[in-house]
């Protein structure tokens, strides 16, 4: 099933959505900031056929989201390493983390964000950088920007609960 | 092309991508926390094939992401409503929001959380709920849960950045 290219969209969330590419990237994403950087390792790690994860690394590549650099030429092999755009990738991650734990781990967390010291799980949540205040309502809410399409604009002004606080 | 289901393996991160689907299912939950509920809004709204959608809504209901309500019998129609495991989603879409805005937005953002009163855009990160203190190392770590596997086990003890601190 051929999917359609969201890039032509103007919401960042389906811009977004586009650059990463598919489920595969974002399992390369996070096999990469869990420091593997070589062709066998991630296809160790995912169980993915090879043709599919050279297509994969190569689209994460042309998006800028990993450098290549030929660290042997007999044979010839190369490393991928997280780039500051595919870096930035992090928060994603670790909100889907947090949610993937909080529904679908019926039998215990696998993988936990934990203090350091008193090695107690942790709960993420997002502020304001500069104030520290919960990113929600209604303290924040979506506005449109400069570049915001008259699409953009009709589904800001229907409302909406991205902002709208703790979930019940 | 078939995508392989990643609901057998452990991670969080792959087991919450096998339940949302795939893209048009993040801006399904997307146009849903902007206030749509009907079929037709969210076909317009996304320019889907009706098909398509059909089968996205019916999988996020499927998954308790959604619930569906009827509202009208003559014609047939339904509503479709968050539930609390999609609301808990949000900090995944404010997280891609955010990534999209920063690196995929040449001509300026078009949708961006600001303070409501100062109107300021706020620059969304992501803290431990009980601390407030940034989810980054060395304060906090990957941690194997009780149900990790070997795989997540091996993950995990080959180190990663994925809590390596801001990006650079």
């Amino acid at each position: 099933m051929q999917r359609k290219s969201f890039g032509s969209m103007t919401c960042p969330i389906a811009r977004g959505l586009d650059r990463v590419g598919e489920w595969w990237s974002i399992l390369i994403l996070r096999d990469a900031f869990a420091g593997m950087t070589r062709f066998d390792e991630f296809r160790t790690s995912l169980g993915i056929a090879p043709g599919m994860l050279a297509k994969r690394l190569a689209a994460l590549v042309e998006a800028e989201l990993l450098t290549r650099e030929r660290y042997s030429d007999k044979p010839p092999r190369d490393e991928y390493r997280l780039t500051v755009r595919g870096l930035d990738f992090r928060p994603v991650l670790i909100a889907m983390l947090t949610w993937g734990n909080r529904h679908f781990a019926p039998e215990g967390a696998t993988v936990m964000i934990v203090d350091s010291v008193t090695r107690q799980p942790v709960e993420p949540v997002l502020v304001d950088r500069a104030s520290g205040r919960r990113l929600a309502a209604p303290d924040f809410e979506l506005a449109a920007g400069p570049a915001a399409s008259d699409a953009v604009r009709r589904r800001l002004a229907s409302g909406g609960r991205l902002l709208a606080g703790d979930a019940p």
